[in-house]
């Protein structure tokens, strides 16, 4: 529905919109008519299943107001590209509802609209339809969809006990960048300092596991809300516990560098957020098929712990007492 | 995505929410993975295609915000369900973002989710997961699924040359409604005005059509941006004209009583939205096909008229120069 009578007027309206910024994101798929309908369909292949998941962006809670629209666009795909990852499903298309505000004007949905083009070209995905509205605040709110073999969707609650635990990628430099970019850490090398808040700004879920690994996995989970709150997700959730060997954790050489230098606060890593990992549990009997699958893709995987059945996050040289494990659950 | 540590606190969290008010709202269905997931799954049945529609509501644009939380969940559900109608589907789940302001409470959720578990039953859908965020307005955004026969889904550019066109329901109640409740209208009688209203808070989209007449349907488009703007969507959008008798244009008899006493500008009917009912094309043929329908299911349906070669909106029996043909362009 396009926003009726009662809403604000912005020097732009929806036909323009749709027809100067979204209609090039259809790919030309048939089923999303043009943006002329309204809805779009999808036809699932044989012995397939959809999946589907929603993620909503909404300004000065999960952006900034002045972020570039580029990654606001980015990051919106990708929060969602890591939801389909984690339930092992190859992602093929999305819908938006744009919620916008006052000052966004043809500039910014030019760069908007290009950034998204240029993620659905690196993701093949195309975008099926959506809504336009009026809003005080602006808000991106995506339903993505993806595709699994029938009956093979992976379940956070999947987890047995002695499964490895796996992590992919680095922890804790998407939140560091997020406390530089608020003012609560400095840091005075301005190199090392950008390559923090660009790890807040465009994180990278290696989505090609969800694919690839998803025969293997028992349970997994994408690290958004902080890893301690995340592996309570797939373990304590389901009255199991976890082993986890602290100098296993994946951390890039600049995190680990501060770290050392007593410059930050490791409690703080743990239970950070806005990491967009997979943290995932397998058989022990996978792990050669595993690293190989990390050698041929590229994609970092560290085994770091185990499941057990002491329904407790167990750490192995470091004690996790004191630490909070997930700031995310207020609203 | 649960909203992270940048989010405003208010004295509700995501766990609860979930658990208090939204759980109940999946029907126990197995794929919603009872909320612990980050999404869900949808099995397409044989034969049969997923259509999909997005509609959002956000606060002061499409809602008052002391609306009830019984006319806001049920606006929300029944716009969408307007779109799966006017695609020729049978509704079967939707996902939901929910962006809470801070005045939303425990009692505003309580009602808000019990007018869902109604709708729900009554449209035989449910709850398949989504998102809930904080937000410094009140937004509701849902994408909703339905299941047409493959390759039947109804498009916009459908109709043919001779077709009649069709409308379900009256028009106009509920832009009255709104026009009351705006203050931009008086009605002295409180049963007549709170019809009126009422039109506007709980709009009836005879969503059964879409499945029942899909087969005989050429083109269709549920009014919701106004009469005039959505017919020049089925018609002139695609380079045809339609011929409208004026006089059958189907109003209520308190609607027609208030136009007669000259108390209404009925050139506000024509252009006024949020009826949420269907205006169809049909090859004559199927006329008392329709008709017999219509009585079947007691669904009032009327005939207004037919698709010609003019590429003009033509009226008979009124003059139609200076209707502004729909408001509702401007975000």
């Amino acid at each position: 529905m396009i926003p009726n009578k009662k809403s604000k007027k912005i020097p732009l309206n929806e036909f323009n919109i749709i027809n100067k910024f979204l209609k090039k994101l259809n790919f030309n798929k048939k089923t999303v008519f043009n943006f002329e309908n309204d809805g779009a369909s999808i036809t699932i292949p044989k012995g397939k299943e959809l999946v589907i998941s929603n993620d909503t962006l909404i300004e000065n809670v999960h952006f900034f107001k002045n972020d570039s629209p580029k990654s606001i666009a980015l990051k919106s795909i990708r929060t969602n590209l890591s939801d389909i990852m984690s339930m092992g499903a190859i992602p093929i298309s999305y819908s938006m509802s744009l919620s916008l505000s006052k000052n966004i004007d043809n500039l910014w949905l030019r760069k908007f609209s290009n950034a998204l083009y240029q993620e659905q070209k690196k993701y093949k995905i195309y975008l099926i339809g959506g809504d336009i509205v009026a809003s005080k605040v602006l808000s991106i709110s995506i339903t993505i969809f993806g595709l699994t073999n029938k009956n093979k969707n992976i379940l956070r609650s999947g987890a047995k006990i002695n499964d490895d635990i796996w992590i992919t990628g680095n922890i804790g430099d998407s939140h560091l960048g997020f406390k530089i970019l608020k003012k609560k850490e400095t840091i005075s090398n301005k190199k090392i300092k950008n390559y923090f808040i660009n790890s807040y700004y465009f994180p990278k879920p290696p989505v090609i596991i969800g694919n690839k690994l998803n025969k293997i996995m028992t349970s997994a989970i994408d690290i958004s809300d902080g890893f301690l709150g995340d592996l309570e997700k797939i373990s304590i959730n389901f009255n199991k516990g976890s082993t986890i060997f602290a100098d296993k954790i994946p951390l890039s050489r600049k995190l680990k560098m501060l770290i050392n230098k007593k410059k930050l606060d490791y409690k703080d890593i743990l239970s950070g957020g806005d990491d967009y990992q997979l943290l995932f549990t397998s058989s022990p009997i996978n792990e050669r098929k595993i690293r190989r699958f990390s050698k041929l893709y590229d994609v970092k995987i560290t085994k770091i712990g185990f499941i057990d059945s002491s329904k407790k996050l167990k750490f192995i040289g470091y004690k996790l007492k004191g630490i909070k494990k997930s700031y995310t659950h207020k609203i």
